[in-house]
């Protein structure tokens, strides 16, 4: 491990500044893989709702790295035998490394075409790119490690839960950096006592006990983050149209539709046959082109769909309490009846929320728990001990949401039977 | 004037909230022209210096309007006589429209095009447009008040002194903005104070000379984003990378070189011969996903710059006192000799930085003034009353700075002439 | 009522400005009485906890106007039928002088001499005082108004809901600046967004259903201040010395301990007969002297006492889960056999938390709830909505804490009984 | 030097937290001398402007404190070799205790009664105190050293430097904690920045070029909050009347008046004979409940002059460009036959400001300078290189302000001379 003559850092508004301390961190961040992050918002469609979001998985990959190295520098100013320290700049490269395969408007093209950005992370640091290179300058079988660590089955669990556990650096830094963005305030935790509050312990990472009111501070702020932000139901419905824009486009060119625009690496993203390097072409500027110029096809359903994504014409909503299988055939039968296509005019929305997954006995996966240890060195889970984890952990919360073309549904809705026309009218 | 049943909000990281309370506003902010400020960042190619600059010149757009709209709510909870308060919504339009006309990383595209983003706003204004449309709802010469308010020629000199002076919404929104997102605390100035200090008076905005403090503070703060920020020497690097592949493409474009790809509204560009309608197709999602093809291209200059954009490889500097014409002949000379290009692996800049023009005898601009209200009505200029901005007004600070390829200087510096290679060498 | 001639404005860290119209309100924040309040901190002893708690009540005091101000300009703004506008002043000065009874360390001195501040307030507002002049000169029986808004039996409701409810302007404005003070960041709300979504409605202040996320996030920030800063254990151990402090000099006074040193008020205050100019000479500088001075008191006890409190050296605490009678009783009898005090060595403390007391059916005061109005303009209590405020208001935390000098403890604790000797081992 | 098991931590609204490793700062900070700076407030009687302002030294202190061990921290990570290892713990003792002899009010009571606070400093520290026994635990030399670094003739002129120099700890602190607590937002600094940017050099803490910006931006500061907090004229106003408080009871207890209230160490305070015990006795507690029962006292120029500072009725002052000693004397004399007290109820008040002296030719005094090192390890003083320094060094502003008892001015105004009046009239 090569360090730098001289720190270099770079200014960020969440953690003033990040600091850079390896020569691999340096140069993996001027790869042009990690690079290619700063074309990908770290919250997809939500800029839609809150014009401020419009920050970077770059940004975030750096404040994640930045959080980890603040740990691992505790963890050896306080000496904790517990912490190997050989470790320290694989668990860096993890942190920094972990959201390298994201594709632009990650979850909802994830879903549109059953990719995983963790399996596309490993595939370009496994892979012939520049992040690869560098890494195996450190080690012949660094890339693999760096790759394991990502799977969750690298050999000492405890730089996994570094990098992945409900209290990494990772929730930390969005939560924080989201709430900056957005400008709601509920995401202001106290990352210092967190922080501090940490230690390495058998092989995990644990909260002592007096830092328990700090995490519940976090778990409330993430509860209230996914509420006020995460599931928006403006921002549902511009995953919607995303998600249908990717069907559509997908369906028109198995159907060999003609496109009137149509560049790489689209056709191996619409025929699942992306190479790695393909795949680092997909970004959100190219994405937002492509439906640029698709605003001109001739196929209305995606013109449509896609001057509705550009020019921000969402789906309106309505909110209902529950919505049964025979209602929605109802809903669909009427919709085709009065000329709307309920493919593409209709959509069921049903948020749900985990802010934090409570123990059960019997459940192996200690990775997804927060442990607190308490001075008589035992551990406790938390929502054994703090009411207010247990009271948010069972609450299943959100509505179902019915997404629908506003202008369209204004014309016919007279049209309607009585109680699909109940629902829409409100 | 329709007044919207209730308020809309817009949540904002830098106001708190975006209060519209008029339909006309509304209406004019969900247009696809509008929209596609999200498209167009604030600070250009900042974002590869500070990562957090990723805000859209849509948000600052948004600050203004709302800026403009609390120094009108100020002057009429004050019942001020000397404003006109039939002119508010044609203020606030100007106000939320004045940068319509931005093209992507405007700066560099204005200069590489000469094209200029108050012309297009008036173009967009006065053009077939949806936002043409709403303004003309509100009365037919509506579109051309708000085009001559933006040409600062509009029959009521305080609309255009509100929306263009040196103390107006769009400079104080744009330091507040752009020092969130960077992150950079120079910029935070006491807003409250200075709106609250505002006053119309005799045809034009001044300030109660009580506030002579916190101007002095929000002038200062300029001065000192313009030097850590705007005028920092890697955006510049950044900036001309950027110029260069313009000039490039539009001299292959002038030879007939075959493009590898080349989209609408490129052609219309490069021939100066854009629609309005070809104008809005131009976003940065479109000039990324252009440069991310060309780096394919067969031009090894444009192929090359391209990458350095989009891999954020940029250019060297070496700051230097300064440099005569014909030091830079022999420079270019050099590079020849050895192999570089002239013409796009060198270039000078030097920056210059007027944060406040002062009064001259004689000056008539008095737009171009911060004027300060005494208590016994006098006006007078801020600079004869403070050292603080007789002091920085005239500070020409600055050095030049030479841009260069560091990697291909490595490899031909000791070829170069002893001289020449000093300069490079630091 | 009199508007100044021109707005006045008080520089606050919380809201930035305070506004002042009225010169009611003017003249009362210069009277003897008001200014009294900044000799009396808003957190009591909390300073010896969190050094930056030094705010006073006086800046409190000019923080719930202030925010009640907002909130009424909002009602105004918005033409709500339901606010009585001809109320305006009586609810401003209610707010602004509710806290104007508190003494010096209010919640110890209340409960060691059995007074009550909202009585104080409302005696120093009929009594024969500057601010009771000033309010009769609005008219003559403004000053009965304004206490009987302060007794919580004004004949609009809705005025005493203003100043006195679960989310009132007293709640807002201690939340944050308690949180600014301390630097404990639990306590940021969303004011802005919780003023928006208050309304008057029938008679009293009810939330718009979609601010009920704020409103939420205002109870558990409550609910986090409450935990961390004002049950701390160590602000409770130095009440718990001030309290002890207050008994012993009453004993002592009561016996005819001739004091070395004594001034007016305090023998007034042993006796239980404070004039209303007697009570206003108490403040936390005569209280801090007076201890001072008492360090070098005979009576050891008395001595002891001050001498811990000014020099900050404060009891000791443990935990415990439960503790019943008989253990208190065992360990008094331990205390007094190796020559503790157990009168003044040992404090039994049970921290309570009501962060909002939800509905009961049968529930008369309707005074307690926080209603939310729905679209369809139905009232309902949050706590029948909210999954969050339902589960917290069941909480009853907090244990057992047994305060008592820990350096005289460590002297003894060998020759206590097994069972007592296990506690204050810990 | 005996490091703590764990580190204590004390949470500060300024530097987040505030990190004690050595347990020769937690017993120092635990001193009943260090705790009385509880009772002196960090900017005297500006909370009387800035009603936010009750921060005390003691808050100060410990940020003083947290910032030299940050630098200290710094300069050890990056294994700096001109900083003494060696003098780290005597280097904090120093900044921990460097305001450790600050009277009540401090600048007032000093020049009243002719004091130096840090003379009394190095008093307590060499005293029979708390403090002393601490330090002399480390060595029987310590306190010596401790008192030399204040004295600022300490062998080793960097530990000087570190706790006394332009930009030094104590200004950095102060800048940013007076801005926190008035709400006055000028003092923020990017104090992180300016932190990474300071070497030590050749004996002196220096800074590198590269930080000249963040330095000239707090030299900005430090000017506004000179103009803004510190000189700001109702801040003068009660400063005055402070020190025509002492003056009063001087006199009178010189000409053997008879006080009403008067306790220890009032007596040795007027002889000018105090002891280091008595000295610890006077806080601002004890001086408000002096002034509070002064207010009865029978001489009507003191109990006046009590009044007005305990209920906060502050003279008036008017500016004037210029005064000469003639108009002095004329308007005495005016004073004196119109009835009003010249000694007391007129006071000339120059504001004068020197945010940074600059470099003169021959000055030797070295420690008052900034210099910078740029890459060539050359040092030059900041006035040199930044011409913003250079050109806010040179302004004497300010003007003189005459204060005067606004209520009798009234009654006696039409009977001053002419040119007098004229004064008084604005």
């Amino acid at each position: 491990m090569h360090t730098l003559n001289e720190e270099k850092v770079f200014k960020d508004p969440v953690h003033n500044y990040i600091h850079v301390q390896h020569s691999t961190i340096w140069r993996l961040i001027n790869t042009a893989e990690f690079q290619r992050l700063r074309r990908i918002r770290q919250l997809g469609t939500s800029y839609l709702t809150f014009h401020g979001a419009e920050h970077s998985r770059f940004s975030h990959s750096l404040g994640v790295y930045e959080i980890t190295r603040r740990i691992i520098s505790q963890f050896e100013r306080n000496g904790y035998a517990d912490w190997p320290h050989s470790e320290k700049l694989l668990t860096l490269c993890a942190a920094l490394l972990h959201d390298l395969g994201h594709g632009p408007f990650s979850h909802s093209i994830e879903e549109a075409f059953e990719m995983d950005h963790e399996d596309w992370t490993r595939r370009i640091i496994l892979g012939d790119t520049e992040v690869n290179a560098i890494l195996a300058e450190v080690a012949d079988d660094f890339p693999v490690k760096v790759a394991s660590v990502i799977a969750k089955d690298y050999v000492h669990p405890i730089v996994v839960n570094l990098v992945s556990s409900p209290l990494d650096a990772d929730r930390m830094d969005y939560l924080l950096r989201d709430a900056y963005y957005t400008g709601v305030n509920y995401g202001t935790i106290d990352i210092d006592r967190i922080l501090r509050m940490l230690r390495p312990y058998q092989g995990r990472i644990v909260v002592k006990e007096s830092g328990m009111h700090a995490v519940e501070d976090y778990l409330m702020s993430r509860y209230q983050m996914y509420w006020q932000v995460y599931f928006h139901p403006v921002t549902r419905s511009s995953e919607i149209i995303l998600r249908q824009i990717f069907r559509r486009a997908k369906e028109l060119y198995r159907d060999h539709y003609a496109f009137g625009f149509l560049i790489d690496p689209l056709p191996g993203l619409f025929e699942d046959k992306l190479s790695v390097q393909d795949y680092l072409k997909l970004d959100e500027a190219l994405i937002q082109t492509v439906f640029s110029q698709w605003t001109n096809e001739k196929d209305a359903v995606l013109s449509e769909l896609c001057s509705r994504f550009m020019h921000r014409r969402l789906y309106k909503y309505v909110e209902v309490e529950s919505v049964d299988l025979e209602m929605i055939d109802q809903i669909r039968r009427d919709f085709k009846r009065v000329g709307l296509n309920p493919e593409y005019d209709l959509e069921v929305d049903f948020p749900t929320d985990l802010p934090y997954d409570v123990f059960r006995p019997g459940d192996e996966s200690s990775q997804k728990q927060i442990l607190l240890l308490d001075r008589e060195e035992r551990l406790r889970e938390i929502s054994e001990v703090s009411d207010i984890v247990r009271s948010i952990s069972g609450i299943h919360r959100g509505k179902y949401h019915l997404y629908y073309p506003g202008s369209k549904m204004k014309d016919v809705i007279s049209s309607l039977s009585d109680p699909v026309s109940q629902i829409f009218k409100r």
